[in-house]
C-alpha cells in the first residue's frame, strides 16, 4: 500500500481512543499510510516517536508531526491541562519530548478540533469557509472553523458543545451542570435512556430490538437499520436533542456548513434527518437556511489528518 | 456643548427606536454632540439626511455615516431585508439613497451589531479582543466581535440569541420555535410572566409591587431597586433564564468578554448577579473562567458610536 512520494510531507497521530492511530498524510490532506498500534500504559512520547518513525521511513520527507488528545490543550505551551480519558498526559510536556525524540515540529490539539480541520480540508467541510463539527461518541465535542481558521476562543477552549443546556430540569453531568447535551445524547446515555424506556415500556422489549442486556449505542444504531421501530424512535429522540443545540449554532453563527461525526452517525440517516429537521424547527428561518448540515466523511481518519494539517499550518514547518 | 475639533469625523445614527437618534463621533468613539428627533412616517432617508446635515455644520469635516436599523443587513448590498419594527426600511434602498443625498459614505448595520461595535470601541467591551453583546429590550439580540472584528456569519445574520431555545416545552415565539429565551426574559415577557404570577400566587400583589394594571419592565426593575421581594424574584428567575443562553454562548465560544445591555439592565446587579450565578451553574468551568461579564457602559449612546465606528472601519473612508 505504500506510495513513496514527494508530498508525503506531514504525519498526525490520534491518541483519542484506546489505540494509537497515526497515518502518513500528503499536503494536500490524503492518508498514504495508515498505523495503529494498542496503546500501553508505558511513556507516550516514546510510543508516539516509534510510529513516527516507522511512518517516516515511507516518505521522502517529512516537514512536521501533529497530535490530537482527548484533553484540552493550552495553545500557548502546547501543554494538555485537562484530560479525563488519558491522565498520564497531563503530567509530561508530550510536546517537548516527541519534539527532542524526533527532531520534528510537533503540534498539539484537542481531538475534535483536530477532527474538524481534518473534515474541513480533505473531507465533508471541503470548500466551506465557515464550519461547525460536532462528534457524539462516548463524549460529545464541537469544534469550530471561522474564516478557515481553527477557532480556539480565548484560552483555547472553544466548542464545548457537549455541555449546553438541553433541558434546564434535567440529570446530573459530569461536569456538574445538569441537562446537558451530552447526558442524554453521547452514546452511553443513548443505552442509558433505551434501558429505561424498556423497562418502562412494556410494549417493547430487548427481543424486539434484536439486542441483549449488553447492547450498545452502535447496536441501537443497527436494529434501526434493520428497520426496528423501537430503536428508531430512540435515535429519532437522540437526534431531537442534538438538533435542539445544533439550532442554537445556527442562531449565534450563522454559519455555513455544520459537520456531524462520531460512532453515533453510523445510523446515517436515521439520526442525521431528525437533527436536521429539529435544527429548523429551533432556529431561526434565515440563519438555518444559510446552513448545510451534513454527515462527516473521513471517519477515524478524521483526527489524524486534521491533527498533520494543523501541523502544516500552525508550527511554521516549511511547505 | 459644541466641539469643533479636527477629530470629529464621523456620524452615527440609531433607527432602532421610535425616535432618530444621531450623533457626530471622533475617530476616538467619543461623542462630542447628539441630535434626537422623532421618526416620522415620511421618508427616512431624507430624515437621516437633514440630521446629518446639521450635524456636519458642527465638524470640521465628516469622513462617513453609518445607520444602526432594527432589521436584518445584506453585508454585500447593505440593503435591509428584514425588520419587524420599521418595514418601510426593507422597501427602500436606504444605504444609495442617504449616500446620494449626503455625498457621504453610508454603511448599514443591524442595530445590535453596531451596539456590540460601540461597546467593543468605547465601552465595555473596550481592551478585549473576544466579545458578545447582548441587548435585553422589548426583543433580545446579539453580536459578536470575534478577533477584534464583527462576526458576521455566513450571510449577515449572526447572534440571533433571543432565539435560542431555553424550555423545549415552552411557549410559541413570534419566530415560529417555541420556548425561544425572547418568550421569557424580554421586556412584554418579563411583564406577562409577572401578571400570570400575580394571578396564580395570591400572596404576592400589584400593591406589594406598588404598581399598576399596566406596569412595564422597567418598573419592575425600579420596584426591585426598592427591595421589592417580588420584583426581585421575578428578576432572579430571568436572570437565570439569560444566564442559561449565557452559557452556551461561553461553552461554544470560550469568549473573552460578554457585555450585557438594553432595557432591562436599569436593573443593575440585581439581574447581572444572577445572570452570572446561571452561566456559572451551566457553563464549562475552565470556559467560564476566562470569560468577564459584565454591564454595558454607553446607554443609548452605543448603537450611534457603533454605526459611527463601522462606518469608519468598513466603509474605506479615509482616517
Amino acid at each position: 500500500m505504500m506510495t513513496q512520494t514527494e508530498s508525503s510531507n506531514y504525519i498526525g497521530v490520534d491518541l483519542s481512543g484506546a489505540a494509537l492511530r497515526a497515518a502518513l498524510v500528503t499536503n494536500e490532506g490524503r492518508v498514504v499510510e495508515r498505523r495503529e498500534a494498542a496503546l500501553s500504559a508505558g511513556d507516550i512520547a516514546t510510543q508516539v516517536t516509534r510510529v513516527a518513525a516507522d511512518l517516516r521511513g515511507e516518505a521522502s520527507r517529512v516537514f512536521a508531526l501533529g497530535v490530537g488528545v482527548p484533553g484540552l490543550v493550552n495553545p500557548e505551551t502546547g501543554r494538555v491541562i485537562i484530560s479525563s480519558d488519558l491522565p498520564a498526559i497531563v503530567r509530561s510536556d508530550l510536546q517537548t519530548e516527541i519534539a527532542q525524540a524526533s527532531g520534528l515540529n510537533v503540534t498539539m490539539e484537542n481531538d475534535a478540533n483536530a477532527a474538524a480541520y481534518g473534515e474541513y480540508i480533505a473531507g465533508a467541510g471541503h470548500g466551506s469557509r465557515h464550519m461547525f463539527y460536532v462528534t457524539i461518541g462516548n463524549g460529545i465535542g464541537g469544534a469550530l472553523i471561522l474564516d478557515s481558521k481553527l477557532w480556539l476562543g480565548d484560552s483555547g477552549f472553544a466548542g464545548e458543545f457537549g455541555h449546553i443546556t438541553i433541558d434546564p430540569e434535567g440529570i446530573e453531568c459530569t461536569c456538574g451542570n445538569v441537562g446537558c447535551l451530552e447526558t442524554v445524547a453521547s452514546a452511553p446515555n443513548i443505552v442509558r435512556r433505551t434501558h429505561e424506556r424498556l423497562m418502562r415500556d412494556s410494549t417493547s422489549s430487548l427481543s424486539r430490538l434484536g439486542l441483549n442486556k449488553n447492547f450498545t449505542a452502535s447496536d441501537i444504531a443497527h436494529a434501526a437499520n434493520d428497520g426496528d421501530d423501537f430503536a428508531l424512535m430512540m435515535l429519532e429522540r437522540t437526534g431531537r436533542y442534538i438538533g435542539t443545540a445544533i439550532a442554537a449554532v445556527i442562531n449565534l453563527l450563522n454559519i455555513e456548513r455544520i459537520v456531524l461525526g462520531g460512532r453515533i452517525m453510523e445510523a446515517g440517516d436515521l439520526i442525521l434527518n431528525p437533527i436536521i429537521r429539529e435544527a429548523g424547527r429551533r432556529s431561526f428561518q434565515p440563519c438555518f437556511e444559510a446552513t448545510q448540515i451534513v454527515a462527516a466523511a473521513l471517519g477515524p481518519d478524521a483526527v489524524p489528518i486534521g491533527a498533520a494539517m494543523l501541523a502544516r499550518d500552525m508550527s511554521g514547518a516549511a511547505h
